[in-house]
């Protein structure tokens, strides 16, 4: 009368760092700091009914192949490292028909010229997310996430409708903030990782800046293009655009004015702004975001 | 060359609590306590495009709208008023073609017997998802999260398959603690919410208690079952299972013998295990999961 | 031209998990859950000012130190652990003079009458701090934290200055919620812990639930003196109560009274009250509190 | 039997957001973005014991105080802003004694050259608290916290005394990584604000990047050295520095040797080193740390 659906299971969240001695620029050493998570699929059935696991590759197992890749593939690009981590699952082993894995890149900057100091950007993560089925082939999704910005001008929100339950009032100079959290699919799992990252992320940070914005969805359809025409290996973008709204402090029964100067950065609620933007010929999606 | 995708907006977080005044047991006051998120889609391209608002109901309005039926319905289940919130949407104006409200439920324990004290369960946060598409009808899907759970013993893991990185021993008792995370899809739009809910959640607990587990998946599969036998208004279960794993401690080198006594709780990296466990005749699933 | 003052380094965030198999109520399992920090002080100058080590007992010593003690001791009341581990590491060395335990417990509630599933309560976390120095004696500070608690009336506030800033009005009837810290001060370090402990914590709860309060230091106020009168042994109660606000909903905008039912619970900022409440004889804290 | 000890209250973490318009450099807009606490002691036995508000000046107000202050002062260094925050209030009404301000302010970086567009850093988060007391004067500490630094080579620890828990190795090149909390001591109520912080923090960073490391409390006596050393105002640095533990992955069972290439970031445990460093010059502290 119950049946088994859809599943997969891995090991979520092994903290990896890499030191690459000396690859840095100028000789200097080079860090790669990520969070990699692997999830696999495939012939699982009989450890959900009877827990026979002869088909689960540990999980633990899971974690050591992570390290034991690092060492091998070196300091690579993110993506490159999913994608040999992804095609080392499947070809591993027939019960696995898919692997996924996902990295979450933690930037540093080189602090103080020794060559081997560095501090935490804190400015953004970057993420890659590549899927590999033995049967469907490969997809590979980048992105950027923890990214926070904000314009201090150049933002309206006006012309919505007004129902029985509308209080707000029409803004034609609003602070504008969110923390951007975009993911891109590209059309083939190859590209020049190292390049496409910076012109998407600057593409994006561009729109979000130069946009004359009557809607938070505006940006985002602009931000999406913008990252789409950067970057022609990418077909589709799909942002999530929480709006951290900034409001106005009334300051009137102190006799002031509030000239847009002081703000209350609110917590929450939040707008949540959630849309793709797509390459006219851009592929099919196929497991990419599975 | 560049077209919008699929894309929705709306107001995520609105911290709303419900007093019901008198309307507890004995005469005790009722505390509801809300996160309520709604997410609106339809004709909305004008806005991506142009900025031409005349189509987004603003989220202030969607934040509004939480409240006024809050206290328009009263303390009532959260599928309720998600179904009612979520119909109100899309029979509001024409441009709404689907509603999407989720709410998390923190309960309360009444203290003390006044009548009007209480203390934060912190045990789960019950969830609650319902979809309405003008078209397509409507969905709930149920459910727990934060619940964490332990099994001091009544857990095995052997059997797996051995590759070049597997390092891990046969376990034959060890520690099994998750935090579950479940979501329940019913049938149809219609039950006693407030029965169902414990019952659901009184057969998940009680198949993590009594299974005697060789993997977390054969657990997973066992608390899905137990809510389809549990609840038959229920058709699918969906678990996310973080393995959070309890290693018993080497005391060896202090010429201890550590006997299933002492262990170190890790943060990260965790298993993670996901899958749908369903009734053979459920209906198909349709907009419930998006 | 500089000097090395005050300081201190240990291991923190030791999560270590205690199983006495057979040793709960009816021979069930007995689980302590606990997050232990240690931190010592003494002739330390050498390692800050040259890197010599010689009087470090490294901090991972101190980590496999909490699990040896744990397999040692068994699954005693925190108190008793830390007063025990403290006193291992004063006694250990000569430039050891002080050492500083803290810890936090969380509680477990048994599941299904298995003897060995439980869930994590999530209600509270009980606290421990024991300092012990080799001249100055010993001192133990318990308490609770994280305990969320909400009166739905009995709460005023009213009578307050008003200045050229001040628009709040008179509240004569509101809601009051408040996370509770608060840590209370032993006359000596022997007491029947396993007891003492839910003796405060329910004076604390009893008096939050019976007081009708003027303002939260009111409240603040009568749950130390009610832990004071319950538990003798306890010479002072030191609390930290954010005021997390709960706004009445403006409902007039849509034609509705609000009467006291609707509320938004904000986030940020929050009122924070902090206070001590002491015995008439209660003897100097000396040490307890550093 | 039972008495009011130590008390304050207060408003925490009022988000204040200040745009100077054309402030910044090249006319760009200059963002303070701030998390402002205010906290009140003085004559307040009466609300404790009787509910009698008479000298509790709202916390509500208090939040409206930092808006309106906002506004009048501009955006101003956040030192100078705390300082003249403490003064209104110890000037505003004789039963307020002492006032505590303490801010974190997120930096924020242009982007884009559009004069109104910005990143936030993420890279720190800079402190100041003020305490100004009716009698015993005023004091500034400034500070920073939530920055990540690390070196890959230069830091050795080893020559610790050995005990029957010990197990750790001699490391002579090991990761070095750390969270930095740092507060500084002025030894007046008046610098160079704007001046200081970035001097103190290239201080800061320079000595953790450039001292060869026995011990990270060595390193932590260096930072403060440096910071004394660059910033005379200051007199007094203490330090909290969490040992982000980077142990290298054994890769033996692999057949791998791991030439310091590949580590894992732990979670918890970590090591805490806290110290102080102060001028022999320093003047007491006062009520500064209070």
């Amino acid at each position: 009368m119950v049946q088994l659906g859809t599943n997969r299971y891995g090991k979520a969240e092994v903290r990896v760092v890499h030191v690459g001695r000396g690859a840095g620029p100028g000789g200097s050493d080079l860090v790669r700091d990520w969070n990699v998570s692997s999830s696999l699929s495939g012939d699982l059935a009989a450890t959900h009914l009877t827990g026979d696991n002869s088909n689960v590759l540990a999980t633990d197992t899971q974690k050591n192949t992570v390290y034991a890749m690092a060492k091998k593939l070196g300091g690579i690009e993110p993506e490159t490292f999913a994608l040999e981590l992804a095609a080392h699952y499947t070809g591993s082993a027939d019960a696995i028909s898919r692997a996924r894995i996902s990295i979450q890149e933690y930037p540093w900057l080189p602090v103080s010229g020794t060559g081997h100091s560095f501090a935490r950007s804190g400015q953004y993560t970057r993420t890659v997310t590549v899927i590999d089925d033995a049967e469907l082939g490969r997809s590979v999704v980048g992105g950027v996430g923890d990214l926070i910005v904000l314009n201090t001008t150049g933002s309206q929100f006006w012309g919505f409708p007004r129902d029985e339950y509308t209080t707000l009032e029409d803004a034609y100079d609003r602070m504008l903030a969110t923390v951007v959290s975009a993911q891109w699919r590209f059309r083939q799992a190859d590209a020049d990782w190292g390049a496409v990252f910076p012109a998407a992320l600057d593409a994006l940070i561009g729109a979000f800046a130069q946009t004359e914005s009557y809607s938070l969805q505006q940006t985002l359809y602009a931000m999406g293009t913008a990252i789409l025409t950067a970057v022609p290996q990418i077909c589709e973008v799909r942002l999530a655009l929480p709006n951290k709204h900034h409001f106005l402090v009334d300051l009137s029964p102190f006799g002031m004015a509030n000239e847009n100067e002081v703000y209350y950065a609110a917590d929450r609620p939040y707008g949540l702004i959630e849309g793709t933007v797509l390459a006219d010929d851009a592929p099919d999606a196929g497991i990419a975001w599975s």
